[in-house]
């Protein structure tokens, strides 16, 4: 029997290196197609390629009697890797810049994410941070385009004190809030204004399919290529109003960010005994322990300023607690029935929302 | 160029089909394996052979210049579905039974686990449920074991109507409360009395690294064999009191499975958008939505009744409820200060503590 098994195993491990030596050998091919890809300025996300593979792999490892999404899952997998891959290639650049793009805060952890990005395309690339007030003029008067990653709490303040910008340089803010940083940019400059707000982690190792949120300025004629260049590397740009983009993002980032914060204190007042904790947890528990552990590992500042960055967000965190307080009553009370009546009207509401969107855009939780 | 990149892409989909083909003889072998541990009541999963593979693939994955957690990756992928060949084949019973064991509750989704995982491994299995009372005497009366999976509100009604088992039978509850069902046993049988809790959904396509909680309730020996029995289908095992697990589950459970009520109550009042929330979320965000999409699609009732089942978990609701009131103030008076301390404290905390969960247990979080 052992020696059996070891025979058995034995095949599994040459298998293994099979795979490994297979998956070494795409790389290889993928390199190239980056390098084609590079010649010729050609995005390196193409939807339409990634979906007809996995179409087809799917099919083929159905006719093998494997599970499809498992199959499926490794190609995935193969996929990210390779788009780390060509990033690291670099990019055509779409646009011909004479002229350098300036990134102001490029010290910081986006900033540093933009400067990399930016010169694996081969545009030029200047870092503005504190240290470089005395040279301001000397390092924006030839600027392209300015780039502002400062934290939000000062970024008024440092778009109003920048020297004039040459009257065609694109000044952009990448700032988690829009109404303010875009008012205050159309205030002091007069050329093209643009708001981005990248909607990933600084320490992603690739662009694809990555949400960069984009709220129009002044003159988008003058940075259209620039966002195509965003594109081209793989982001998904979605464009709304500052309005309705500060308004989501007190959904999205402020309330999610308090209610981790308030969940963090929380366990710490409680004192509890976390190996314990692991120990016992379900899966989506442990998961959720990743998320908060995620959360407590990054900068507070950033999170303080998301927070308190408008009133809106601090309406909608009571609204939430004012909504715990309520159904704390129903705890109290032992009213079994409300909590169930209130449990299906969120799922009915979650799947006929959740469907559509998954109708529309089947990937959209991914 | 497009002559160029179809060669590349053709050449890309032969190396995939031929990975296919490896990874479906790979399953064919694990088929065979999973036969000689059938034969011999080896255990499906051997925390050692993982260990050994994974570290040896990293290696060979480096030398070929991959990223070696990306090879792991995919290593992992697919040893998770080899558990699932492995357990679908079956496990050479531990013990030979004579007599069934009888699941009451048998149609409830955890129930059916069970009752396909014994099937499985050739135990005799019998199904109680809710139209069988008038037959309870006859489907009990030669009971080897009795696993009672069912409501936990009605778990100590079920348990006291039970007719006499025999004095020899194991009784077992795996509700997701403990004390009550545990003296309810103690209270109702003479013979073997155990706990456990499943930490996972029923759904789940194998047992390997699932964990069970137990509490022993009687006469632990009998029901030794059991528990490995568990051990060789790859279950975790941990024991804790039940007192200490009711703690726990206060709030790996109760409290957990409260805030995501809320959560999604508050989202339905907000009358939120989910669409644009979808597109313009993080991959963070997605992730969170996506675990409040699974909550709100599993069974209320069970929800409902951990949530209710002890007092302690509403004294945890509410101190989470003052702690969030009390930080909320800290918003009111935008006191950034007070918030940078909080949170540092509880990211010190944190490190410290995840950092020696880690240290002892590598895959803690996994």
């Amino acid at each position: 029997m052992v020696a059996e098994l070891a025979l058995l195993r034995h095949k599994i491990d040459v298998i293994d290196k099979t795979l490994l030596k297979l998956i070494a050998q795409r790389m290889k091919i993928v390199a190239k197609v980056g390098a084609i890809k590079k010649n010729y300025g050609l995005p390196i996300y193409v939807p339409e390629r990634e979906k007809y593979i996995l179409a087809l792999r799917r099919k083929e490892a159905k006719k093998l009697g494997l599970s499809p999404s498992f199959f499926e899952d490794i190609i995935r997998r193969i996929i990210s890797e390779s788009y780390i891959r060509e990033y690291n290639q670099g990019v055509k650049p779409i646009h011909v810049l004479l002229r350098p793009i300036v990134i102001i805060g490029g010290k910081g952890k986006m900033g540093r994410f933009f400067e990399k990005i930016l010169l694996l395309s081969k545009y030029q690339v200047n870092i503005f941070d504190k240290e470089d007030w005395d040279n301001a003029e000397q390092i924006l008067k030839n600027a392209a385009m300015v780039i502002i990653s400062v934290p939000i709490q000062i970024t008024k303040e440092i778009i109003s004190k920048l020297p004039r910008l040459p009257h065609d340089c694109i000044m952009v803010d990448i700032s988690s809030v829009k109404i303010i940083p875009i008012q205050a940019m159309l205030a002091a400059h007069t050329g093209p204004v643009l708001g981005l707000h990248p909607m990933f982690a600084p320490d992603s190792e690739h662009p694809v399919r990555k949400v960069i949120i984009l709220c129009h300025g002044r003159f988008p004629e003058a940075y259209q290529w620039f966002l195509e260049q965003l594109t081209i590397w793989g982001f998904k740009i979605h464009n709304i109003s500052a309005i309705e983009h500060d308004k989501n993002m007190a959904f999205i980032q402020a309330f999610r960010h308090f209610s981790n914060f308030v969940y963090g204190v929380h366990l710490l007042e409680e004192n509890v005994n976390l190996a314990n904790l692991l120990k016992l947890a379900s899966p989506i528990y442990k998961l959720e322990l990743k998320i908060l552990a995620r959360f407590f590992n990054q900068n507070p500042h950033l999170y303080v300023d998301i927070i308190m960055a408008s009133d809106f967000n601090l309406t909608l965190i009571k609204h939430y607690y004012h909504c715990f307080g309520k159904l704390i009553e129903l705890i109290e009370q032992k009213d079994r029935n409300k909590f169930l009546e209130n449990f299906i009207k969120v799922k009915d509401w979650f799947s006929v929302h959740l469907q559509e969107c998954i109708m529309n855009n089947p990937s959209c939780l991914r």
